[in-house]
């Protein structure tokens, strides 16, 4: 632990100015790095594979941390405010790089049930998605096109760091990548709120290698990401409501396939 | 419809300082109005119990919504601007009074699926429960103890107007509530992570009539609110993960009983 009291100390750069700096987290202009929130995302992120660069926090919050495999700063809420530029209610932050992501083929290999993301581009949504596949036992994200960074720091935070658990790759070829997890045994089920499709108790998921795809709130999942798949499924909804927030129908989803 | 150019006009006072009104929207100083948001959120206030007294917003978004009930006030998003004190987005508002709540006795004879719940003072997952109960098929809300305001602004637009639609009542002695549902052959389930909860698959509940009994998403239903249910249930979860979020939840045990 190192006492800091300089705001301007170029130690704490990690942490400067975070929300300009989290605007784009993978882009040249950006600096990439994975950024931890609060005790419990904290301790996430340090049993995460990413490896940790430095710690920033108040004595009490540190403290409460354990062993610590980084430099720990500790200063004052005032002087952390000041660095990141708004307001911390949690205490305590860390910062760490990224880590390279599995293979997809691997990931298929050893997962039984994943979840295939396209074009959600809502962190927030995101997030939850992450949160709620950690929960009901979803041992792997794919991100096809259109989706946005999990390692953003506003997802981290809503994911309640369960982003850092839960193993993630990218399908760019959305296609072929649906391939790669049939190659591995598993039905490919999209879900949509469309009238034919299966309902989702009744399309046999349960017990099975299953991959449940979701689209984003507005549109869904395109035509093409649909007919892709090896079935479409949908949850019974009532007349007059159009949708689901996109994280609560994966959350049912994965209920339903547990 | 009716021009108005000037921000201080008062047939504008329903809708003026919204951010500030909003606060305690049913308490003395506030003016406990339900005030819709959006094409979408405003057409389920039209068709909703809640009398609409005026709506405001530019031209587009008002003939948007065909016949209306009361008087239109159009302007410019500049002057709306003013009038409600933020920048919004969505081009037209509504504002209605309330209306009176229906018996608890009433609710519980009518319906098959109830929610209940207790401590839930997040308006965002407040309305978030809301949509997903209406979505998945659940006929009405009671309020127990500790639960925020349904027709606070936040939850009426985090809703998509559902709380205009599900029927809410309140039940301020949660236990005599539970035995009005009782009473009308509801079986009260108690949604908890505890382990020694029975798993909401193996309850029997699915086709019966059920209420359904959430608690908030820190601390989760009271010990009170669990010995009072006649089912303690759970979601099963990954080991590691702590809870799911309240309308989560909800959402997965809705769609379980469905």
């Amino acid at each position: 632990m190192i006492e800091i009291d300089d705001p301007a100390d170029p130690r704490l750069d990690d942490f400067r100015d975070l929300s300009t700096a989290d605007r784009r987290p993978d882009r040249p202009g950006g600096r990439g790095l994975v950024i931890a929130e609060g005790v419990v995302v904290v301790e996430r992120l340090l049993a995460s594979p990413y490896p940790v660069r430095a710690l920033l926090g108040v004595r009490r919050r540190v403290e409460a941390l354990g062993d610590l495999p980084a430099p720990a700063y500790v200063t004052s809420a005032e002087v952390m405010a000041e660095v990141v530029g708004f307001h911390l209610n949690r205490g305590v932050l860390a910062a760490a790089d990224r880590a390279p992501r599995p293979d997809l083929a691997d990931l298929a290999a050893t997962a039984t049930r994943l979840a295939v993301l396209e074009g959600v581009g809502d962190h927030e949504n995101l997030g939850s998605l992450f949160r709620n596949a950690a929960a009901l036992g979803v041992d792997g994200v794919v991100l096809g096109p259109g989706c946005s960074d999990p390692l953003y720091r506003r997802s981290v935070r809503v994911s309640m760091g369960h982003v850092l658990r839960v193993p993630f790759t990218h399908a760019p070829d959305l296609a072929a990548g649906l391939n790669t997890l049939r190659d591995n045994g598993f039905a490919v089920a999209a879900l949509t709120p469309r009238a034919d499709a299966v309902s989702l108790a009744d399309a046999g998921l349960r017990g099975r290698r299953v991959a449940v795809m979701l689209g984003s709130e507005g549109p869904g999942l395109t035509d093409e990401a649909i007919a892709a798949a090896d079935v479409a499924v949908r949850i019974p909804m009532a007349d007059g409501v159009d949708s689901l927030n996109v994280a609560t129908a994966g959350a049912i989803a994965f209920y339903a396939i547990a």
